[in-house]
């Protein structure tokens, strides 16, 4: 019998695009959800009742909830194809300490970036480049974070490319300017179909953070 | 050539006493080396130059930090002895996902417990009791969280019990009386030699907490 895989996810979320990113190295077809996060669905608060967030993966009837562990369970699950994680176990605890790092840091520091202003913003913004600068050292001259093979940190990342216009515009500040490297690895990534087909347009995610600025009263 | 391995950690921490049990069930010998959290050594800021935090393995010169991330170094490393992550990728997952909700949530309602008081830490001592009583839930009526088997989610709990007697004074609550399964299991737990040769005594963490308090200015 055939799997029967379902994602619930949103457009714009780095989060579910990771999933979907590696869903798409492995080859693996899907049934996508897109769901209303300001109205949750009863099946994302059936299949994920301690978060109640997306993405959940959906794998034969049993939900795997938070992003960087479901891209381990695709990658261990479709193991013939695009492995994600490494081989050997030091170089696998360094993609899990970069990916760790990224989901305690990137995605907070990127909104102290775009949902405050004046010296708040500023302060953010010191934090922001300190941050994306110490992801492109560890990059240093590899194509990509664990070598040679696009794998589960650029998994981790690479969504927040897509975020990286509302950042420059509600920052005031050029990402290629401070970050060149790291931006030569994000166009990197998107020579991959799997990275360009999840991408969404940057246009309309800046759109969707202007309304989120306006939602916290920002503006 | 044997294994050279080397653990910076700090007595009391529950993070640093999951890698020691983790280490004593796979029966890997290492040298302790203490670490003064208010003065911290170089050879702890050359280790973990990111976070600068404790626990850090040092596996013939290599650093790995992050206390799960190092709990599943080990579990790959020296995988003949004691397996505590389960073979199945579904099992796998849901380990990590409870480990993970662990760590985002159990360390943070513990000090709205310890370091607050009055209306503070009544409200901080019902998220407390409701995140116990989810992981107490989520136990059921097994004899450990993954089964019948001792593994990665009970290495991310157990440590907490050596604070337990610390909740109940600073909260006035009794652990016993809230949660009978999972003190049941806790108990369960400390039949291992890894557990109890591991578990600080509870009363010399009471006395660190006050000095803890007293620091933050909550007396």
């Amino acid at each position: 019998m055939a799997d029967q895989v379902i994602l619930l996810d949103f457009w714009a979320s780095v989060f579910g695009m990771r999933a979907r990113i590696a869903l798409a190295e492995k080859g693996v077809g899907y049934e996508y959800k897109e769901q209303d996060l300001m109205n949750k669905s009863p099946l994302l608060l059936q299949m994920n009742p301690v978060h109640k967030k997306i993405p959940v993966l959906i794998h034969n009837g049993k939900p795997i909830c938070e992003s960087l562990i479901i891209v381990q369970y695709i990658d261990e699950v479709w193991k013939d194809k695009a492995q994600l994680l490494p081989s050997d176990p030091y170089d696998r605890a360094q993609a899990r300490f970069w990916a760790d790092f990224i989901d305690k840091k990137v995605y907070d520091v990127g909104k102290r970036v775009w949902a405050t202003k004046g010296a708040e913003q500023e302060a953010g913004k010191k934090d922001f480049i300190e941050t994306f600068k110490l992801l492109e050292e560890t990059l240093g001259d590899k194509h990509y974070f664990g070598g040679d093979t696009f794998g589960f940190v650029d998994v981790a990342l690479i969504p927040y490319y897509s975020w990286f216009y509302a950042y420059e515009r509600f920052a005031n500040l050029s990402m290629e300017a401070e970050l060149p490297k790291l931006i030569a690895w994000a166009k990197r990534c998107l020579t991959r179909e799997s990275v360009s087909k999840t991408l969404p347009d940057a246009q309309k995610v800046f759109e969707l953070i202007t309304v989120m600025r306006k939602r916290l009263g920002v503006e």
